[in-house]
């Protein structure tokens, strides 16, 4: 994937330098630790250290963007000073006051790159969606297999590390981020960090969990109980969440803000006192990132339109009892929601 | 743990202020991808966002550490005000523009709290060191384990996957790091990213992985071959790769530079021509990050001392063909090199 030009398109400046790596994988199609993209009218050039330069020679063989193994940040400045270029596009909010030193004393003036990048990854291509899918596929495919694997005693962090080796398993690349396992009490807290506890009957579980595939995220969230507890209570918020959770997949529509798809859940949660529960946003774009712009939230004016990827996660929370979410990654399409999950929402009992 | 109060005593202004989450980790022991920590002589209080508010308090709770909910970084800088501190210490080199902007527009005076922080971070307290041994053992527990189960037409994923479940298994918090797992010629790349690519006879094997425990890192590197291939180059290599490791692990000293304990391995390497198949430095520092001061290469000065934790990792690629590289985590103890690790570095042949 080469989206270098497609950004490059909307900014008014004589070059670009990108130096963040979900930046340079979303630009480049090639994820690394280090490196700079350099592009101008006329050229890319993927600036990167000895370590990674094999790699990158091999993984752009068939790309427009030239490789180039550089010694330094400055260096990097240097040839693009031989480019006679004034005006520099950087994404600003990514920018150090150490890098803002050197652009200084190399002469550039800066210029904001970050909203026609945000712009461009937020909308989909075909070939971005086609890779969101595999990875939502792959992480319910490993879901699935878990779900026959679950023993009483297991801790959760062997069950996150199961489900993590699963999705690869099925040809996940990678995880999107460190998946959240917990049981019991622990699913009272949203970003819980799966620790040793281990799993017991009646206990409910919650799976926040996802995985990469081409370069691209998915992200899900099932919570179910290990046995049945015969707690109503339970039982019943799962069904306000999940009401919540449709009313949203439902109702949002292309142009609207993310105020108004969050309000879809948060105003249902509110009529059964349940909204001071939900501490979080409805949801958040993704794609080379797991976190990404559009953000669906109570104060988020995002506008959301077709071939955007998101997540739809309402959550209720209450402190030292339980937590239940449930999540979906979804597009848009024709102006409506199409989930990109298949696993069924409703309550499971194992 | 509480590092607040050591780092404080060594910066020379009137408050601390912390975002990143490495640095954050490292001040209160607590993990969170959102946060503040506010340090003064009185107090050291982490905001942090209501996701995380009924975790960082249970973290927290036998901490000097208090924790307040924040809606922003402004707020966050309008409570420091409300304290009269004038100049604040930050690290310069994690400040971005926007957030320079803001102190500018909150008038504090700005001093760097990064050379304290480094400098605390890469001498490990006992309980430091603790978890950094333990980290050590998991990971060579989960290597041994998987060497058992490997098999013809395993995929590098697959392996990674694995390896990282048998960590987890074997009681680690995460991995820490994205496993590599390079088969083949893939060796010959130094930071591969695990492919869908398969394991055969005769294939050298690469692996570089590590875990976390109590919040701070392992890393081991170990190639090996999976059946003898009859190439004596390979082995040659190895031999030569090795020998570079001992020298260094023999002859690095506390008081050395960084430049001085990269030579060990690289002069040895260059008596055969193979220095400039060594493409990275020896090593770096290993704490709450997996790479930190010291750093030990050919351009850095760091002065090495007891109690510091870094990696040995002589490596040789020879593009197309393999690589190899011999890493232990390691420490300096009466001013000389102990090895975390137990596992043979002599060549495995399965």
């Amino acid at each position: 994937m080469d989206n270098t030009k497609k950004v490059f398109r909307e900014i008014k400046a004589d070059a670009m330098l990108t130096a963040s790596p979900d930046l340079r994988r979303y630009l480049t199609g090639f994820a690394s630790s280090f490196g700079f993209v350099y592009t101008d009218a006329q050229e890319s050039v993927f600036f990167t250290d000895p370590r990674y330069a094999e790699g990158v020679r091999a993984a752009l063989k068939n790309s427009f963007v030239a490789v180039e193994v550089a010694k330094s940040e400055e260096s990097v400045l240097d040839y693009i000073k031989t480019k006679k270029v004034k005006t520099l596009a950087v994404p600003m909010e990514r920018v150090t006051l150490p890098q803002a030193a050197l652009f200084k004393k190399k002469k550039f003036k800066l210029v904001d790159s970050m909203p026609a990048l945000t712009a461009a990854m937020c909308v989909k291509t075909e070939e971005e969606l086609a890779c969101i899918r595999k990875a939502c596929e792959i992480a319910e495919a490993a879901y699935t297999e878990l779900l026959g694997l679950l023993k009483e005693g297991m801790s959760e962090n062997e069950t996150a590390g199961l489900l993590e080796y699963l999705m690869r398993k099925h040809g996940a690349f990678d995880r999107s981020f460190e998946t959240i396992a917990a049981f019991g009490k622990n699913t009272s807290v949203p970003h819980h960090a799966s620790c040793g506890d281990k799993l017991a009957k009646g206990m409910p579980v919650l799976l926040d969990f996802g995985c990469v595939y081409g370069g691209y995220c998915s992200d899900i969230t099932r919570t179910f109980l290990f046995g049945d507890n015969g707690d109503t209570e339970f039982k019943e918020v799962y069904g306000r969440v999940l009401e919540a959770h449709m009313l949203a997949a439902e109702g949002i529509r292309a142009q609207m803000t993310g105020i108004q798809a969050d309000a879809f859940a948060r105003d249902h949660l509110k009529k059964y006192g349940l909204d001071k529960f939900f501490t979080h946003s409805l949801g958040h774009g993704i794609g080379v990132n797991i976190h990404e712009a559009p953000y669906l939230s109570a104060r988020s004016g995002n506008i959301l339109a077709d071939g955007m990827v998101f997540s739809i996660e309402p959550g209720v929370y209450f402190e030292g009892k339980f937590g239940i979410r449930i999540e979906d990654s979804v597009t848009l399409e024709n102006g409506r929601v199409q989930s990109l999950m298949k696993t069924d929402k409703r309550l499971t009992v194992l």
